[in-house]
């Protein structure tokens, strides 16, 4: 065996994550000022962090030295109580993404599969390729999941679906009742990860109650994330809620110090600041309107999108998503190219503040009419 | 296949990671004022968080609602700097538990084996366990590692060794000149983490440059936290020093924002806070100093320890650690007990300020006096 075969082949495999780039690499790469990039690569909240978190955050750093609670004990008792579950039946991750990747290792192993839609988010292919698990893709329809089709592709060695509602990174939304309906004929023994990173953004309508759906199904575990809605990405975290012959196996394998001492004070106080999520999702709305109408105004074809981001077309050549976030990139504004996503065409842009989504709509319109 | 049966066997039968308790839990626990509480339980820096990290965090804080830097880059400039080896050698982790997890992942799989020894660190086990691989288990001789047998206890399928040197929670301390004669008898194909959380605790004479080693050999991996003598336990920040051949691997493993922006942020400036960190292996070498007499005139056998914490005997019976530890709790004193390291007779206190010292002592000699 040489050093250059390290490591199981599946892992070799991995192409690893590509992560929006930050405004400090693009200020140095294009010899830009960093106050006046424009930053709408990454699905953060545009109003920054909510000040009731900086507070509870504040109060928390005299203990930096410390380790974190392990056990959250405070974090669980506020999601706790404001999602009516008993506390074994939350799992803490270090983002969202600790528990994509803590489902797939928890319930997964090497040669069995897992199954989730083409063009639903990166993590669901990393963690699954991590393990050496087959992955079942399952084609998009109308850039959304075709949950029919992805309950026939069960097979007797599937161990986990991903949903991702709304979806990223095509905005894509399924209704209440068809996920209702998708769960109750899922096999018991395959788990069904809902990941709902985006579910504040949802209007009244449109909400549904997936908590009480992990109630009545054992194999279904909730996803959300405080780094998207409550404004807290940068501090990382993310939480579950599924029953506890679930939850525990992911705790046997949870690094017990995942989440940081500020995540966890910060998290408390966001989760009950019902002003700052309102604020949020009403600035979203408006948000969409104005890019949304900036786009049929400019003839792009773009989908529906039920998180804070849009997906959009800004050409019919598979070198357009690349060529069109250069020139953005020239002018200080960060999108996301979704080429690895098998979406060369495309660009993802978060809604950000309206000067924000101002400046990305000018330099988009500067760069389409000199194509 | 019922519910009950969800996940992988070797997932299902691993017993997950006992913290210390955290001084709110003994406040609750015990009905005990929290400022009254001392807690030696978990190797932390009694010194608290260096006042430059405190500064450097409180600029950083103004862009939480932003994601991480995925790539890290003034932290592995800086690292890159102060260890001089190129920013890709390094790998950051959420602590080095983060690492210990990615290592193991990155480079055995299910039905492999893994090397480490009796009374090491608890994570060296979890994180095989949790991969379905064979650990292989080496006993201690004077409760430190046996380096020619576990060199003898490599197997065709053996892909990793784990050396924690000083080790946890025994406290037992490696020459580097064995360490590098061990290296060199290492076959190339088995990855070797050298596990150096409490590295600079070490005296000036004991000190050995394994970052040079890193350079000579391609399959080993320098392990170090900034949990410990650094002083931020609570933000969760670790980094592996390895070849690029291995740093690639679990870099595609990695979850791309596993360490947050404070944690970088403080890490920067607690990485060249000399004074700092000399504050905190003087305050650490007196205390040493002052448990061992005491551990001396109370007749109590000890582990001469080259880190942070001591272990120490409190009984002859398999109920000693148990018992002290719980009169040593209502008395709002926090140590480890370590019988889950097949160490029941023996508590690990970790060396804290005088007062504290001082606090653990009075307490121990009040417990041993009525017992």
């Amino acid at each position: 065996m040489t050093t250059s075969s390290f490591g199981p082949s599946y892992v070799r495999a991995i192409a690893p994550y590509v992560a929006g780039k930050p405004i400090s690499e693009v200020a140095r790469e294009f010899g830009l000022d960093e106050a006046r990039i424009v930053k709408l690569a990454s699905n953060e909240n545009p109003l920054g962090m909510p000040e009731s978190a900086k507070t509870a955050m504040a109060q928390a750093a005299s203990e930096l030295s410390r380790y974190p609670d392990a056990n959250a004990f405070e974090l669980k008792a506020a999601l706790s109580a404001h999602y009516d579950v008993p506390a074994d039946w939350i799992t803490l991750g270090n983002g969202s993404n600790d528990i994509l990747e803590l489902a797939a290792h928890a319930f997964v192993e090497k040669s069995q599969s897992v199954i989730y839609a083409q063009y639903s988010f990166a993590v669901y292919a990393l963690a699954t390729q991590g393990l050496g698990a087959r992955a079942i893709v399952v084609p998009a329809v109308g850039y959304g999941h075709d949950l029919d089709a992805m309950l026939a592709a069960i097979t007797d060695d599937t161990r986990l679906v991903f949903v991702a509602n709304p979806n990223n990174p095509t905005g894509t939304f399924i209704d209440g009742a068809t996920i209702e309906a998708f769960l109750a004929k899922v096999p018991r023994s395959v788990v069904v990860v809902l990941d709902e990173a985006y579910t504040e953004y949802l209007a009244a309508d449109k909400r549904y109650d997936s908590i009480a759906w992990v109630r009545r199904y054992p194999n279904l575990l909730v996803s959300r994330t405080f780094s998207k809605a409550f404004g807290l990405a940068g501090l990382r975290v993310g939480f579950a809620i599924a029953q506890p012959e679930l939850t525990d196996l992911m705790n046997r394998l949870r690094q017990p110090f995942n989440v940081n001492t500020l995540a966890q004070a910060a998290a408390v106080a966001a989760l009950n600041d019902k002003r700052f999520l309102q604020k949020s999702a009403e600035l979203n709305a408006q948000g969409y309107r104005r890019l949304t109408e900036a786009f049929d105004k400019l003839g792009l074809e773009y989908v529906p999108s039920y998180g804070n981001f849009v997906l959009v077309r800004v050409g019919h050549d598979d070198a357009a998503g690349n060529r069109v976030n250069l020139e953005l990139l020239k002018q200080g504004v960060i999108v996301r190219p979704v080429g690895s996503y098998g979406l060369p065409q495309w660009l993802r842009v978060t809604i950000g503040l309206p000067e924000e989504n101002e400046a990305f709509i000018a330099a988009l319109e500067k760069t389409l009419a000199t194509a």
